[in-house]
């Protein structure tokens, strides 16, 4: 089927300079309290436009402060005119104090800016339990603003400010054409590594130069996060923090709206591209992994099973550490599998590592182990389960478990 | 409240053999392939009389072939005459031929033994997908029938047979006293470690020389389980042939019944106590484990949301990495209970390590910092949270995640 529109995918771009209209700063403030100005960590996207604005959040019972706020921002549909993201500090399980900190954040930024508190968006990450150092953080926001600027040095200074035990940066850029118009998106995020190493957590900050009403763009967001960020799993602890936020300016001069189909649907594909590209860098970068493997079941009676298929086998720790191992370990998927306890039927469980065949019908071929153990020896592979009972299918990308993801999180 | 009745319990005990009218045997018969006859690896547990039996199973859908088939013969309410239990190959994802071999067994030691396939039982605990070497496991059950007694000597030999990355045996013996006269139960048992290192199995059988029907023995086993085996989590995953097998023979002439209060209570504190003993070592022996903690969730709404917080702080990988690093990492236990989205409210939550205060309100009592590392550096300690939301508690025993577990369990 022909589309009547185009959408092109490029990574590791400077990043969200890319889209017009917007603008990025970034600061070394020393939120860790380590005497350290050397290391950004402080990142500022301003918007010249006032922007139509979603997000996606922790479903966390215990949200960090700025989740809170952002998530009131949001629903009070204001029009955002800024993202303030630190790192090194989560400003979760702080209390009072801790929500004051992340309004006082808002107001401070918003008089600087000559807009409202409320236009303001806020993200930490980093350690849990500490008050924030607003000093510093005012200083780093006063620095962040100096610097602000649509170069790409600024916008690849916020790509990294906003990093904790990441090993680079993430970013990536989307351009569309609809009817011979244009316009850009492009993202940015932090990964799931604990950090500090106190919690994981993961951001996403995403820039669109169209313009799109807000319940339009909650949705598309809400469906792409779906298939993204809440696909992928590198050791199942979910954060206090995790937020993704994407701005729309309208500086391209682009409308989407629900009566122009072709854009609409431009749109919704060109957000899910930029998700998918963040969501496995993040898992490409979770600390000390060695291996990225997309989980892949089918045949299931619903979405449900196969997603909780997925899961259970991408959250086993043994099955984790027989990637590691690059044991052809399917004894463990199986387990894995069932336990997730939907009802099953090994009898009918046909399993591949990539597309050779391991089991038919719940029965090994082990005529293929030689060429099983090459495939888990790769750095990524797939495991493909057809579960024979229905035609509901999920994926979910997964890491593997490492001693040296042991060692990195045990702490003091 | 005074009791009408005493119960003694004493473990590391030379096992089943100290309940009367039990005979137990062992031998090794390679059934690893790997020419090893030295090390034990089938145990037979022989009543003299032909016992009233129960059982608690994997509630995982891919089930062994030998949990089926003991499945089947309990709920035919047979009486059992023996159970033999072989490690080194679990039956697990053998297809029709590896319930053939299940079957084949039971009617090689029944004709042995003169009585009905029906009365025996059957446990395998090893590697899944490969079929059990039929000729090695029938000299084996031959061996250990020539080896049958009631000495101490043979009942070790029974308890070291089911083991397998094990460092140690796991027994207990719980002597009743209820209106002068009284009654044993003794259990052995093997840990959840990963085994040749393929799964997690633990497999547990009790033996009792009182009488009790069938549908007693079975509610009472029931819940000392849920109370017990089911409140452990080493790595959170689940195995396809967990077994609990309970026989009660009534050779002691003690008899159990609904009409005697006294008696059914004294039995149900004793069972208790067998499973309580056989859990706690089993968690203490855990593959590579360093520490053992047990999480105490009380003022909860109800038990579900105790016990999903209990296990959603258990099975988090970063709360875990912590315990091993003896770090005392709160904000990893409050980010777990929370994603375990139960409706908690952080700014009720009070977290305490053993008896010292940690979180009140869920703000951080930093001051006690100094013994809260002395205390998570213990072998053993305790988390212990307050939701303050309603009466309901539960608790759970967990183990630490240790780089030596994943060195373990990589494989290949």
């Amino acid at each position: 089927m022909d589309k009547n529109y185009s959408v092109s995918t490029v990574e590791d771009v400077a990043g969200l300079c890319m889209v017009k209209g917007f603008k990025l700063g970034a600061a070394a403030c020393d939120i860790r309290n380590k005497d350290d100005y050397n290391r950004l960590d402080l990142a500022m996207i301003v918007s010249d436009l006032p922007a139509t604005a979603a997000g996606a959040f922790t479903t966390n019972d215990v949200k960090a402060a700025p989740v809170v706020l952002d998530m009131r921002h949001i629903d009070a549909k204001r029009k955002i005119k800024a993202i303030i993201a630190n790192s090194g500090n989560a400003n979760a399980c702080t209390g009072e104090r801790g929500f004051k900190d992340a309004l006082d954040t808002c107001a401070y930024a918003a008089e600087k800016l000559g807009v409202e508190s409320s236009q303001i968006l806020v993200c930490s990450t980093g350690r849990i339990g500490e008050f924030l150092p607003m000093e510093k953080l005012k200083r780093g926001i006063d620095a962040s603003l100096a610097s602000l600027s649509s170069d790409d040095r600024e916008s690849m200074n916020a790509a990294n400010a906003i990093l904790t035990s990441d090993t680079r940066s993430k970013t990536v850029k989307v351009e569309v054409t609809v009817g011979g118009k244009t316009f850009t998106l492009a993202g940015m995020a932090k990964g799931a590594g604990m950090i500090e190493p106190n919690m994981a957590t993961m951001l996403a900050f995403i820039a669109c130069d169209a313009s799109i009403s807000q319940s339009l763009l909650k949705e598309s967001l809400r469906l792409a996060v779906s298939r993204t960020f809440n696909r992928i799993t590198i050791d199942g602890d979910m954060s206090t923090n995790d937020t993704v936020l994407c701005l729309c300016n309208g500086a391209s001069g682009f409308e989407i709206s629900e009566g122009d189909a072709d854009a609409l649907e431009a749109f919704k594909e060109a957000l899910l591209s930029v998700c998918r590209v963040l969501a496995r860098k993040i898992v490409s970068d979770g600390e000390k992994i060695t291996k990225v493997v997309e989980i892949n079941v089918r045949g299931a009676r619903d979405i449900e099973q196969a997603e909780k298929i997925c899961r259970s086998i991408g959250n086993s720790l043994l099955v984790k550490s027989s990637w590691f191992g690059c044991d052809p370990n399917w004894g463990r998927i199986a387990d894995s599998a069932g336990y997730a306890r939907t009802g099953l039927v090994l009898e009918k469980l046909d399993l591949d590592y990539d597309s050779v065949p391991v089991l038919r019908g719940g029965q090994p071929l082990s005529e293929n182990k030689a060429k099983w153990r090459e495939i888990v020896a790769r750095k990524t592979f797939s495991i493909n389960l057809n579960l024979n009972l229905g035609d509901a299918r999920e994926t979910i990308l997964a890491a593997d478990l490492t001693e040296g993801y042991v060692n990195f999180n045990k702490g003091e």
